[in-house]
């Protein structure tokens, strides 16, 4: 049981943690941080939040547990606003869909208080953001990465871990480098070419009619090109090495793909196509 | 009314629109055609067809309306082996979700007859194939282009856009080589940009970690990988210009993020996902 969860960035991310453990009881009082003032008045208005904070430093040191769900472009910031608030026994962990450059700034910003930084990432998600997003199921049996560092303890992490499967998440353990590689193919590259396939038809001289004409395949799959820009903007720049080389896998089955159209290869298109559905039926029913 | 509809290819598409419009009482006898016998079978004890043909002769004779829903590359031998029992009062229309070499094809084996077939593709599918994929309100409110000959007579064009109408579906005209280029972009293009991904992936080392984690995004993302392989790989084949023109287009788009990527260009990357945002939230509401 946690007894003040402080959350910065009361979003899609940090308020359904929130809605998660104050349905399971397993909060006592959840406190919000973050930049814009309406959305944390909203917040405690739906109920996401039971007080809000402006200032680090009543936020920070009555809370048991610090959960930085703000973009990652700005967690140097906020870590850095921490810092100087952090008591022993307050542990710290984060939502960031990329994990080692948070473990940079962390350890920058937060020195030898490192060690109470528990590096985390649940897999979890809709296109919509906002305190208005969130719902308390949204972890229900989701996966959640912790990336621990070797200064952690282990009773941290298990309170970290604790807090996950309380939420209704599966929790696993694992190296921040494997997390950031696995991540920039199964939700970063995947997140880029849905960008990229949108900005490519909004291009096209009648944009209404090639939309009008839009199918629900089309749909689904542009679906999380509606995503937050500033968090996508910010994990391409987090996460450049790993995404970079899965676009350049990614290229390489487009230009085969694209040399059997060219040659109207029908069985290579056709192995290519069997493959990617087996694949596909195989891990996603 | 339709008095007889034949239906040849009884999965998805041809099923449903016989579900369609029996369920309107638009039609009083629907006779099913293909090369399963099995599937045809399935077909008529799910009550999605009432009769089922394995003769070209009697099933075509006797219809006043012919629905070739085959993967598009089966299209020419089924015309071929249509023109011999057709006789001057049944109209023939499709669902190929390419035109111009559909035409081509109808033109060559039903020479003055073609007179009688109208191209149509209704804009509607999910991933799964076969008859027991068929479902009644398939086609409601979804788009249904026609993309009529000039040797078509007004009355054949409007028999066939009453039949789509009747199954719930809108109905536009236009000219096929305008059809095959708003397909390939808003359709083709995403079809292969979902295969090449799950093929992409599929190469990684730990294949089963990689799904493990992956979320709600990559499932809608991926979802048309599972599409009916035979049937894209027709599309590819038979729409393959202007897919291919698509394919360069969506390339500018993904090199300009990449190096967007590379060089830490968070301002592009900030304007190129913000309007991709703005575009799929103003279409796709």
């Amino acid at each position: 049981m946690i007894n003040n969860l402080c959350i910065i960035g009361v979003g899609l991310i940090g308020g359904s943690l929130s809605l998660a453990l104050k349905s399971a009881g397993q909060v006592n009082q959840v406190t919000g941080l973050g930049r814009s003032l309406e959305n944390l008045k909203m917040a405690k208005q739906l109920g996401v939040i039971d007080q809000y904070e402006t200032d680090y430093g009543k936020a920070i040191s009555q809370a048991d547990m610090v959960f930085v769900a703000v973009p990652i472009g700005a967690m140097s910031e906020v870590f850095k606003k921490i810092a100087p608030h952090l008591s022993e026994n307050t542990i710290i962990t984060d939502g960031g869909s990329a994990k080692q450059t948070v473990i940079d700034a962390a350890i920058e910003a937060l020195g030898d208080k490192v060690k109470q930084f528990i590096p985390g990432h649940p897999i979890a998600g809709t296109e919509k953001s906002g305190a208005g997003a969130a719902f308390e199921s949204l972890y229900h049996k989701r996966r959640v990465i912790l990336t621990p560092l070797v200064e952690n303890s282990n009773e941290d992490i298990i309170k970290v871990r604790t807090m996950w499967e309380n939420a209704g998440a599966e929790v696993d353990e694992m190296d921040a480098s494997h997390h950031d590689l696995i991540l920039a193919g199964t939700s970063h590259l995947p997140h880029v070419l849905a960008f990229a396939l949108v900005g490519c038809l909004n291009k096209v001289d009648d944009v209404d009619e090639i939309f009008k004409y839009a199918a629900g395949g089309f749909r689904d799959f542009s679906r999380i090109a509606s995503s937050d820009p500033v968090m996508w903007r910010d994990i391409c720049i987090n996460n450049s090495e790993a995404i970079l080389t899965m676009m350049d896998n990614y290229q390489k089955d487009i230009d085969h793909i694209k040399s059997a159209i060219k040659n109207s290869d029908a069985d290579k298109l056709l192995e290519f196509f069997n493959k990617a559905k087996t694949t596909r039926d195989k891990f996603c029913m």
